[in-house]
């Protein structure tokens, strides 16, 4: 089993908890008082964007972005709105992930999927949305009268517009349709991995160092860390299927292995799996070695990855 | 019928047929060297990708941004990367509208939908990816060599995300799903065409002018024209789906009827819809009283856009 210390600091002066617990909560707050109102006759897609995006969620990518930009010695919470823009990319690629077409799953977050709610073209169409408003909210007055240089803004969407589009996500979630019921050996399990989850982890990191306008070597660095950090995520989220708890996950388990879907436990075992994910969680602790108590959100967020129970 | 002279100009000054021809192939040029190339475990969904854009497509969406452009003294052909981007999201729109779950089509441009080709599960990640390679080209280095000031830039990115989004494009066809089958009144159709059709095209016209720096009574002028054009090229598509040819179209005529689906010739009649769109021609070209000859390409557009069979 992974520790639960922290190795990092020998006192408890940092409290994750409500650490997490604050971020989501603007997160939340800013997505509810800032995605569009049900009104007009598209008034059901508007609803659904908000069904599938309101109803839960860790909001590990926002605060992925902002604990970034603090280790790089910036506010945070000066990107919440960039941060929430990354939440709608998520959830869009959540609720096409769980279309019948797709990976046809009926529960997220502990809810009914969102084709199950408004049906399959509402979903197909909330997603599209959902994807969309992320790069409305990237160029919105929000992020525009704020203090972030405009050259800064447009190098952050270009990392997170490729980590999001078919050479990150969408790439490695195609991967994996396409692989899905086929024997995949290491390296391809690697490129899905890589891309359906680590590359959009990896730009909120690093779109987050950009945006705290940290220096190359920092930006650089960071990079590394969500490299080795959305490769841990994934992992977790294998373990998470083989032997997670479905009240808690709020989804469904086992259905990796009854979709014979490509997993690290399907092709290592669960022992091996697990020593992968502590040998992960070493690298995004030495990654983060040249930062000082300002990186202490993201070293403590590693270990909330690994220690999760959904 | 409407008349094939052309009122603005008693010469034949300007030939129409040879610049939407080689402003048409600068854009499959870019696209078919810039879109990303099929390799590696994802490839179908690249192939899914340039399958969808590359076969063929009137490209009235990109000639309408360098046109406008044109229009405030700018090099329409500068925007090249900024205009294919903008071909994207219109062909994302398609794969999207076609598939089983929303208009359920077999045809496109003359060939086979791309869910009937890759099937549905590569099809909606496929327009996923081309939605978000909008952004990607926009944000990419492409752009950002080129010398257009990043705040002209991101307010162009503005205008085209708001227009293709649930406020836009997206929110259109969520209408058109949702009212399918009910007995939908004026206000209600309007609301249709104006985000499903208009939206995007109003941006195309309006981003090529902020682009092109052209003055905020330019850009105004412009989007008012770019509103008018909408709306035609709305009903002229939906007397097409009446009255088109459909080997010349490449697509099922007569689906929108079989589907209920709300249409201008459903609601007034064929005669008055005609009527019409011989007014917001007029009002095309009286939009654009305050433009010199830079405005031919426009003038000559709306003129297109009323007198074409596909």
């Amino acid at each position: 089993m992974l520790t639960q210390k922290m190795p990092w600091s020998e006192q408890p002066s940092f409290d994750l908890k409500a650490y997490l617990e604050e971020r989501a909560n603007l997160v939340n707050q800013w997505l509810k008082a800032n995605l569009p109102v049900p009104e007009g006759p598209h008034a059901p897609v508007i609803e659904a964007m908000r069904y599938s995006t309101l109803c839960g969620g860790k909001r590990v990518r926002p605060l992925l972005l902002m604990a970034a930009a603090d280790a790089v010695g910036a506010k945070g919470p000066d990107f919440l709105a960039i941060a929430s823009a990354i939440e709608c990319i998520h959830t869009y690629s959540l609720i096409h992930d769980d279309l019948p077409a797709m990976d046809d799953d009926e529960l997220r977050r502990g809810q009914p999927t969102c084709h199950k709610v408004f049906g399959e073209a509402i979903a197909i169409l909330a997603g599209d949305a959902l994807l969309n408003y992320a790069f409305e909210i990237l160029s919105s007055t929000h992020v525009l009268q704020s203090n972030i240089p405009v050259e800064v803004l447009i190098r952050a969407i270009g990392v997170i517009s490729r980590a999001s589009g078919v050479l990150g996500m969408v790439g490695g979630q195609a991967a994996d349709v396409i692989m899905e019921g086929r024997t995949v050996d290491e390296e391809t399990l690697n490129f899905i991995h890589n891309h359906k989850t680590g590359a959009l982890i990896r730009a909120c990191v690093e779109s987050g160092a950009i945006l705290g306008q940290g220096s190359e070597e920092q930006v650089e660095a960071l990079r590394r860390f969500g490299a080795s950090l959305g490769m841990l995520f994934q992992i977790k989220d294998d373990l998470l299927d083989v032997e997670g708890d479905e009240a808690l996950l709020g989804k469904k388990v086992g259905k990796d292995a009854k979709r014979s879907k490509a997993t690290y436990p399907a092709l290592f075992g669960i022992e091996k799996t697990k020593q992968k994910a502590k040998e992960l969680l070493s690298m995004c602790i030495s990654d983060l070695e040249g930062f000082g108590k300002e990186a202490d959100p993201l070293r403590a967020i590693s270990h909330y990855v690994v220690q999760r129970r959904r």
